[in-house]
């Protein structure tokens, strides 16, 4: 056990030996900072709810208690509490489990409006332009749905809000590859129709990422839990998925119609990536590939021209392996440029790892705050924060959900704490009528859930907020209440 | 009560005073025959079943009880039961609720296979040269889901087969806007991309119809369960949901983006069509109509030239009504010829109810056979044989089978026997993986059927059978077990 703990105080990027802080040459720091000083907030924001519900719960026998605890509660957490939960502790002592649950997701919907002002917008423009550099027209990611991997795009990849066209997450990265191809017909009719973002015949592509994840310290325990934290086959399950969603296309629609594929492997401890390289027809090996920790600590005491080279070295090298990991040649100049840039945006989080966390997070295993359910919140990209289980339905999502309530047992329901579940489908607000059917979507699945996870939800154990928002970027969250009409 | 029994035996088509059977000028005698034929074999094969059990129950403790038993069963209905079924029979009485649902599964399967056998498959280009003749690249109907409609495309409309690109039936017609804004990019794509079915230049459109219905006999009770029998309600429903869809594809899409809509009206104890004629905006009122019954009436006794101008005359006269029915000029040509076709093959089957049950049906009420459930079966268009609840999950559609269920309570349950639920789903080859994943959909929602109505699944009174289908047409349907993994 000494020896684990030991072995895991060890940096894993840096060479602690020289005792200076580490300092890589491309690391973006203004945006390291920024980023730091946003998963502070949020998080701080969340650890207030469980001290000063304690603090409340201790005055709940006292002269003004209600006065006092709302006070309070405007002044920790930015928010009154619900002024019927307060009133009725005089009847029996405060409803905890309510109060929790309900002070999470009035924290969500406040974090999320705050997030939605400090989020300098982007241009639309220079968001696609981003992906248009290396080729392609549309970039599609899809994660497991691990609430470590939640930080993905905005900290893991860094890549700018609204370049990335769907980020759906599924249990084990194991997206809907049905969905998905009419994803892809609604991204082509665009271009066709309305030459959107850029005119068919400019030769550009449809991009779809997989990513899978593992735990470097714990690889055993930590790992994806819907691949039995086995790496290995985590990441086959996903190369599969991609092969197949890429014969589906070529199968389906004629005229040489075919999209690229990558597959990304993140270890949730560092946030370091790994890139399999495809070949020059595209195809990908699970043992070619760059290894970003490896690659940090090569260049870490580089110039920044000198970093550059070693990444674009990585590349070519990984290109001309032998052996298992042989390919037919380098990929396309575009998908060589996207992978430079992803890997050198993700030196940047592993730096930030670095100087916050001395390169391994303490939170290593599970530690999110909420359950996604749904669309999810574009407004939160945070390691940790929430689980999400992407669904439309209970019945057909019942598995990332189960995977949810499990890890929530765990960090919640043993200790007494409510499952707060966020129910959150974004509708659109072209289309009449579709924001009705969103809201009775809300409360078909807020139904469902408690259907399914019935002995919890009958204890309070489960509590479920329901939010819909219309898909246009930078519109509000809007609360549907449960019962409401 | 009498007077309304008398009222029934009148036949609402023909003036039956002078006593000589009707034959108007544009029926298709041939297809009448055919069409009978078929009508007679398929609800025979169905109605052959009771009678069978009955006489197999009561030799089932003689000897040779077995052997004569299949003897039986494949001289009556063409397939021999399961045989662990008759094997246990010693041991309690014949399971006579597993048998019955057993039954009706085989024949559903007998009868499809044999169906797709004597379809004369029209090439596909005239099923889609059919509509092009009006400028319609692609027509999409959605009927209510109750089975006095199932005969719609092929008897009641007369559409050749593989002319519909979809006809999914929803209860009430209340179709999904956004699966079928969905399927409209579908449509879309393909013909911007492929040139399919014809260039996008050609200035075709995209035809969306919904189809309502009453009963003229009972009009308070027999009319569309979903809009409590009430016509007014269901056309407006009807109106309300193309209108939206229209207007959903205006705001969604630029470049003058949009769809013709069309509403049609079903009287379902006579098959006659009222066809709402749209104005020259495309716009469409409850009041302005041409009712095919009127229009039979007043050109049975004409010759087919004279019956044919009337047609048009119906339609011209409609636009120009006044008053709540008046509307902004004519429709555009291609539509006013689409309406004339369906008026004139609707005329065939106001005869086909005519000679064949004097002009109205003896079943105005539910008669169905089984519930089919998912993607509904292409081969099976008949009248009163199956409820249609279109679904992917119980859980979005439950209010459809709710429905299914209570029909089915009134016909089967109230005098023992069960529900037949026909789960069958389409899945694309070309789509790797989807095959596996539909058969997974069977599954998983009959486990939701069966969970939703417990009581009836537990006292056997629901029986489930599972199948699947290729979508390219004329694929074999594929049994699955509902337990083989
Ligand atoms: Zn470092
Ligand atoms: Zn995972
Ligand atoms: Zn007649
Ligand atoms: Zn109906």
């Amino acid at each position: 056990v000494f020896a684990i703990d030991d072995e895991r105080m060890v940096n894993p990027a840096c060479s602690t030996e020289t005792g200076r802080p580490c300092r890589h040459p491309l690391t973006n720091d203004m945006e390291n900072q920024r980023l730091l000083a946003h998963e502070h907030r949020v998080k701080g924001a969340f650890d207030a709810i469980v001290p000063v519900l304690k603090r409340i719960a201790a005055m709940q026998h006292e002269p003004d208690f209600i006065e006092r605890a709302q006070r309070i509660a405007l002044e920790q957490l930015g928010f009154e509490l619900p002024a019927q939960l307060l009133a009725d502790a005089w009847i029996e002592d405060l409803d905890m489990r309510a109060l929790y649950g309900e002070c999470v997701l009035r924290t969500l919907r406040l974090m999320a409006e705050q997030s939605e002002l400090n989020n300098s917008h982007q241009g639309k423009d220079e968001a696609i332009a981003f992906f248009l550099d290396s080729g392609y027209h549309a970039v599609d990611i899809s994660p497991c749905s691990d609430g470590r991997l939640k930080g993905l795009v905005r900290y893991i990849l860094r890549l700018p809000d609204g370049a990335v066209r769907s980020r759906k997450a599924y249990a084990g990265a194991m997206f809907d590859v049905d969905a998905n191809v009419k994803r892809w017909v609604e991204t082509e009719l665009m271009r066709f129709r309305e030459g959107r973002p850029v005119t068919a015949d400019a030769g550009t592509r449809y991009l779809k990422v997989v990513v899978y994840h593992w735990s470097s310290s714990d690889p055993t325990h930590e790992g994806c839990a819907a691949h039995c934290s086995n790496v290995t086959l985590a990441a086959e399950a996903g190369l599969k998925r991609l092969t197949e969603f890429r014969q589906a296309i070529e199968n389906s629609f004629c005229c040489g119609a075919s999209v690229d594929i990558l597959l990304i492997g993140v270890d949730t401890d560092t946030d370091a990536i790994k890139v399999h390289v495809p070949d020059a027809n595209g195809d990908i090996s699970l043992y070619r590939y760059v290894d970003n920790i490896e690659l940090y600590r090569a260049s870490v005491n580089d110039d920044a021209s000198g970093a550059r080279l070693k990444v674009y070295q990585a590349i070519q090298s990984a290109s001309s392996s032998t052996g298992w990991a042989e390919g037919q040649g380098e990929p396309h100049e575009g998908m060589r440029r996207l992978i430079a840039t992803l890997l050198i945006n993700n030196l940047s989080q592993i730096e930030y790892v670095c100087s916050n966390w001395g390169g391994r997070y303490a939170d290593i295993g599970h530690a999110e705050r909420f359950i996604s359910v749904g669309d999810g919140f574009e407004e939160f990209q945070l390691r940790n924060l929430a689980y999400f289980a992407h669904l439309h339905t209970v019945e057909e999502g019942a598995p990332d959900m189960d995977v949810g309530i499990k890890i929530f047992t765990k960090l919640n329901v043993n200790r007494g704490l409510p499952a707060p579940v966020a129910i959150h489908f974004r509708y659109d607000s072209r289309v009449p009528g579709c924001r009705e059917r969103t809201v009775e979507r809300c409360r078909r699945v807020k139904a469902a859930i408690e259907g399914r996870y019935q002995e919890l939800a009958q204890k309070g154990l489960i509590v479920c907020g329901l939010t819909v928002q219309d898909k246009r970027p930078g519109s509000p969250i809007e609360l549907i209440a449960a019962s409401e009409k």
